[in-house]
């Protein structure tokens, strides 16, 4: 591995952010708040010493994909550690652990938080608070659909039929073509979001702060009961909606700008994930009136906002939904593991995982009565090879041991089981609220600060994608036998 | 399929179920117990049913994978249907689905039951119930051991090594040489245990109606709190150490009593299913003696029995572990999904299958740095062939699947999450006891008709290792693309 352009990147990375924390500085000063003096020296801090790594000269130009693991893994540490500076200076969060916690809530586009009362907070550090969520979706947005595939090692390629393989001079300029698409794209839904949020009557800084926790599929909420706050049915819709388009395969929006309708229609995830939100919306709706939670129209309001904020695994909420009955908490539960489509900012298993696991059990029952058949397992038309059935597999795996495992850490801190299994899985899962005593109503506050690290590491294995943080932890002899 | 060789067998197995309720019959005669008509009745019938159907000459005298599953789970349902009169007849459980319940989770080994008050069941009734777990496992060990190698589907060879291949005329030598060496095994267990029951001071009906439920892994209390009933370390240890022996895979025995050490220390499952019970007591004796649940040797003593209950899929009790903390119930809870050695009579996913769960993600990291290298998956130093990779994949993600699903329908019962969940847990791992509503202190008789169908199906799919019994259910059109 070489250590210089690892270095030189995340050094870049830091600049980067130091560039992106103008705005809430900006806004620090123009609203005269306690946190100017908090965002000078971060954004100082940050931008000297982004500066001086990014300095040292690599001996190369090209990263292998070693070399891109650890900086992707290192990238996102790194921009948590510093990015958790304003809250802990200013004095919002006295205890840094728990600033970072937040940080890699924010920028995992997590939105579990250790606050319990936002609304307190000074407007620099609210706006910095939302914009990680929205730097946190733009970053895996570009990991997954223009690093990833570049590195030989899956990702949702938009131009697979421009280009067929990856070679060393290429990699640049398709990195940038792709993701100038996906800027684009983002960027537009953003204004979009912001513009009809402000029609509905928010003012634009919440219309902006709730965008950015929308398309980045976060869900820091800036009142302290989340949208709830806001008691308008166009304001949830809006929202709602927002959610569940951030939930989709960001390379169907370029799909859609081409006119390319037959690649939408016939994208079997969107189809499955557009089916299972469907379904949901309507179970709980129906166990909602019929257990007098409220009338058919408040419940269908309030299913599907739930429904499309717990897939998408956004977390905003205007409902306890702690407190509805168990049917519906269990499909919620269930939802926080599926997540939404691969290629958008939503964390969980994705959408796509499950169909192929479906189709995956579907052939192994048919080979009970063919053994000698070959059946070849197709997603939206394409043969899935072996080799990404069996990454799948893995994923799919590793994801539920590493929940189990966790699970039965965080149980040390004495919390009944729904309360830990759902912390668990809306970290990992990169939700935000779980059930219980980390349900709507609450946060993570409670929790120990070792909980708080291993929370703030499940985020981040959850938005890595579980792979790519694992190769830090893990020894490298692996010629050995298995 | 050959519908004649399939009844021949279905009848051939009611006339030995017929049989099998003799000693029953004896004890409800000698009893003098209302329950005598009973048995009679349901002797007599399922006698001349049985001989009737089996009476039907087949065509051809073996037997296709087809048909062979369709053998075995009509096998297991139709014994059950007729297993279960007794307890209807004599008025004991009033409810025929009840009673239908009460034999699947006899048969199946799992040990959930719908009765409160077992002490006052009359002494044939409580002998045939725990008998159906003796019956059971026997069925399971011949079904896994000797039936589904023959059948050219898995299983665990004693012959491997003197037969190569199925073949037609050797398939009824090689079933009843190795159901031989079972049977002996199975009886010579029973025995030992008994006796060392017997010796413990617990009168021979008892000593045999807890032999039957230990080796069975079944877990049937014949007291209204189980082996708490017995305030005596010696019987819980005896009870504890059979428990886990019969979560053993049996062809190990065989190796043990040719004096192939090597074959027994060699055996990675049976390693991590030592280290996992070893482990879990550990875990679970510190944290009951530091919530000062008990002194550390009853802390150990309640974990020691617990751990090896629940981790053989049995369910006998000594303690109401639904009031432990969060910790040792979530560890207990993980191990109702990991259950017992393969090739025994526990229940669960299987201990060799989490083994190779555990070395596939192993080997899908270690092709994250070595994409070209060729890494072969082995267990006990054999190679693991890709098919039955793909097959534990399959059964892995199906068992969880169907965890979920089944949860979400048994959620409209209106009960809470992890009484739920539990309660499928412990049906579909053939447990018995879960936590809360389904708690050691509690029983499956609040669930309306409807959801007790559905725990009954459960415990058939568990049982079969879910494959054998899907078959039964899924369209027949496997020829088109998935």
């Amino acid at each position: 591995m070489s250590y210089g352009i690892v270095l030189k990147v995340l050094g870049s990375i830091l600049t980067v952010e130091s560039a992106l924390m103008l705005p809430a500085l900006a806004i620090a000063f123009y609203t005269n708040g306690h946190d100017r003096m908090a965002f000078l020296t971060t954004v100082i801090i940050t931008g000297v010493v982004g500066f001086i790594i990014s300095k040292k000269t690599p001996i190369k130009n090209n990263v292998n994909v070693k070399e891109g693991l650890a900086i992707v893994a290192l990238g996102w540490i790194l921009a948590s550690l510093f990015g958790a500076l304003p809250f802990y200076l200013s004095g919002s969060i006295p205890s840094y652990v728990d600033a970072v916690f937040e940080t890699v809530s924010g920028f995992t586009t997590t939105g579990a938080s250790i606050l319990s009362n936002v609304e307190g907070l000074p407007h620099g550090i609210l706006f910095w608070r939302s914009f990680t969520h929205w730097i946190g979706g733009m970053g895996i947005l570009v990991f997954t659909i223009a690093l990833l595939p570049v590195l030989g090692i899956g990702g949702f390629q938009i131009f697979k039929a421009e280009s067929p393989g990856p070679t060393a001079d290429k990699i640049m300029p398709r990195i940038k073509d792709t993701a100038k698409i996906l800027y684009t794209t983002y960027f537009s839904i953003t204004v979009l979001q912001v513009v009809l949020l402000k029609l509905g009557g928010m003012n634009l800084f919440d219309s902006m702060l709730h965008t950015f926790g929308t398309v980045g599929t976060g869900g820091f909420g800036i009142k302290n009961n989340s949208v709830a706050f806001y008691n308008s049915t166009y304001i949830h819709i809006i929202i709602g909606t927002f959610m569940l388009l951030s939930g989709i395969n960001f390379s169907l929006y370029y799909s859609l700008f081409k006119g390319r309708w037959k690649d939408i229609f016939k994208n079997e995830e969107l189809r499955l994930y557009l089916s299972i939100v469907l379904i949901a919306i309507i179970a709980i709706t129906i166990n909602l009136a019929m257990t007098s939670y409220a009338g058919i129209f408040r419940s269908l309001r309030d299913s599907f906002f739930q429904v499309s904020s717990i897939i998408t695994t956004t977390g905003y909420t205007t409902a306890n939904f702690d407190a509805w009955p168990s049917f519906s908490k269990i499909i919620l539960f269930t939802l926080m593991f599926i997540g939404g489509c691969a290629g958008s900012t939503a964390g969980g298993i994705k959408v796509v995982r499950i169909l192929i696991l479906i189709k995956l059990i579907k052939r192994d029952i048919a080979k009970l009565f063919h053994p000698s058949a070959f059946i070849s397992i197709k997603n939206s038309g394409k043969k899935v090879t072996d080799e990404t059935i069996m990454s799948i597999n893995g994923f799919f795996i590793l994801y539920i041991m590493i929940f189990v495992i966790s699970t039965i850490i965080i149980s040390l801190e004495g919390l009944d089981i729904v309360s830990t299994s759902s912390a668990v899985a809306a970290t990992l899962g990169n939700i935000g609220p779980g059930l219980g005593f980390v349900g709507p109503a609450n946060n993570f506050g409670g929790f120990s600060p070792a909980s708080k690290i291993l929370f703030s590491f499940l985020m981040l294995l959850g938005r890595l994608e579980i792979f790519t943080s694992i190769t830090l932890v893990l020894p490298k002899n692996w010629t050995r036998e298995i």
